[in-house]
């Protein structure tokens, strides 16, 4: 790979090397992105997100952390006319995080960092905590302490460190005492410059063009964010006609994404609202960091943002499983919000469910999870 | 496909018509393989299993049942000189069985099965079940009443019903109360005939060769079986140089192949011998139906027989947690396996360790089982 890349803060536009651990914009603290990128040639030696090392910046692909990711199936529902689903669950951690930390990790790899400092209380944690593992990298996961047992077990049984926040305040302040590096995978843009090879490989297997839909639960919102910078990247290198519509679904019980869009606010409120519990704790996510950038994209791409409630939640998860299909609720909350749609006459065309992770990991019962990280 | 595989008794050698469902010989009562495959060519449109549509023994490539299976990749153990993992825990239900069960369902499809019935505590019952509701197949899962709840709760999720063994007896008896199909896989001859197309696939991502050992915890050993025989096609077609060497490993507790392996004898005890727990509950099979055939595929492969104890499991299982691979302890005997025939200087060159199910099934942590089927 050339040195080319460089990092840019999304809110004030101020450039930073990517030739040094940051987590955020050193002049105004605002989110980052990898700037500079280019959606190919790919290299089809390899598979999954390292089928596209130039969407990653990463210098050296001597640093690649792989646990060997694949290109996730594309499979249709066997009922609904013009519906397929994105498998991504099928990864090596059980979610679709593992697409972006591999090349946050990858990238700390190559910063020559020892010892990161993560924070998540799920999905993404135990991804970092097995990329770590791979890597040879020192890994503590900050996590609520209402996390589960099961979410628990996972990440430690990669060797990494938990600490629970409530007793040792944010990520970045436990990051300083150990004297590591904090590199969060929601404000990384490593992570997102990960997701955005999940563009590439929907083309790929859709015959070279996108879906007219693809439906995203969204917490953070970066996999949504991710894929509409991918599909960018593809529009303007001229390999698609079209960028395909988002539809952004949220848990009626903690939205802000969705309300902001309802009002037209540009951003989500800083000051995140105490909410009830859902299901789909993966996107009870009540501060997205990019919250203004998640807005746009969907504005962008002629989108739509529509809610679900936790009933709905539980029986489209339930139809997922009744056709193989064994998702965490959170995946559900995604065909739930686009059978809503449906009914209200919205994205009736064809539509690309992305199934973000596992039903494994919550063998033992989903339990509803306040507002998380 | 063209019509031209059939039936055959690997006991007595009589032949039998694939026109209609049978789950073992109509003549002695032995188990069946499918006789008259070839290996190949390749369909790249394909993924996975069905890239070897000439391995499967399927008729009609439209009664594929589907739910989006990859070819496992092969990544390098980070320490361990010449050993490396086939990660089969990343298919569609978490276990290789995801390969043998796709094929004995696609079969049950081409028969016009409607209502099947299968026997497993684990693993193989959620495949089925998976791949039932994928095919609209109505699936009752036969489980010893010591099932874990877990395990019951994924079969459940795929809309299957559950039926406690010790209240109905055999699982043939019940699919004659139910009018149903008894399909079991450790009898069924396309689930023998999935998992040969694991051999083609090793093959290709090792480019061209196989590997100088292969290690598999053996239970049933119908996946041992598979590997070979897929390896012997592809070598009798002349599209391999040597065949691999099979290292077959057991849990001390449970190890009637072992036991036979040592003393020579030709098949296990018809009569299994009650036995200790483990907590490698995948490979706890006291009277595997297919034994005398596996251990001739060990002695023809050149290959050896192991046996490790469960401190010995779940320091391997941790073992590979610790380099990002979240396995079960099924699989964490391979390559506690693998380590016991080196430190005696067995399999000291290439070795390949498959990696069968995935860890997220135990994450309430992992009970030692009796022997079950």
């Amino acid at each position: 790979m050339a040195a080319g890349p460089f990092l840019r803060c999304t809110r004030c536009g101020s450039e930073h090397s990517d030739r040094e651990p940051i987590w955020h914009c050193l002049r105004c603290g605002g989110p980052l992105e990898v700037s500079g990128l280019l959606p190919g040639p790919a290299d089809d030696r390899r598979s999954g997100v390292w089928q596209y090392p130039s969407m990653t910046g990463l210098h050296d692909a001597r640093t690649i952390v792989s646990l060997g990711e694949q290109s996730a199936p594309i499979v249709p529902d066997p009922v609904l006319e013009g519906v397929s689903y994105h498998l991504q669950q099928l990864s090596p951690t059980g979610s679709y995080k593992d697409r972006g930390v591999s090349v946050l990790v990858s990238k700390a790899k190559e910063w020559g960092v020892r010892s990161l400092v993560e924070d998540s209380s799920g999905n993404a944690g135990a991804s970092v905590a097995a990329y770590c593992a791979a890597a040879g990298i020192k890994a503590t996961i900050v996590v609520p302490a209402a996390t589960s047992a099961g979410k628990r077990a996972q990440i430690s049984a990669f060797g990494a460190e938990i600490v629970l926040s409530r007793d040792r305040g944010t990520a970045a302040t436990v990051a300083a005492e150990l004297d590591a590096t904090y590199l969060g995978h929601n404000w990384s843009p490593y992570f997102l410059a990960g997701l955005t090879t999940t563009a590439p490989e929907i083309v790929a297997r859709s015959g070279g063009r996108a879906p007219q839909w693809i439906v995203l639960p969204v917490g953070a919102g970066t996999l949504l964010l991710g894929v509409h910078r991918g599909m960018k990247m593809l529009a303007e290198a001229g390999h698609l006609a079209e960028l395909p519509r988002l539809l952004a679904v949220q848990a009626e019980s903690c939205a802000p994404i969705a309300d902001a869009w309802r009002t037209g606010a540009p951003d989500v409120p800083a000051v995140p609202v105490s909410r009830p519990v859902s299901v789909a704790e993966g996107i009870a996510v009540p501060a997205p960091v990019r919250g203004a950038e998640v807005l746009a994209a969907i504005r962008e791409s002629n989108g739509a943002c529509v809610t679900v409630g936790d009933a709905g939640i539980t029986a489209a998860t339930r139809r997922l499983a009744l056709q193989g299909i064994f998702a965490e609720p959170t995946s559900g909350a995604a065909l739930a919000g686009l059978q809503k749609a449906r009914t209200r006459g919205t994205a009736t065309g064809s539509a690309l469910v992305v199934i973000t992770g596992t039903g494994l990991k919550t063998l033992g019962g989903a339990t509803p999870a306040g507002c998380g990280r």
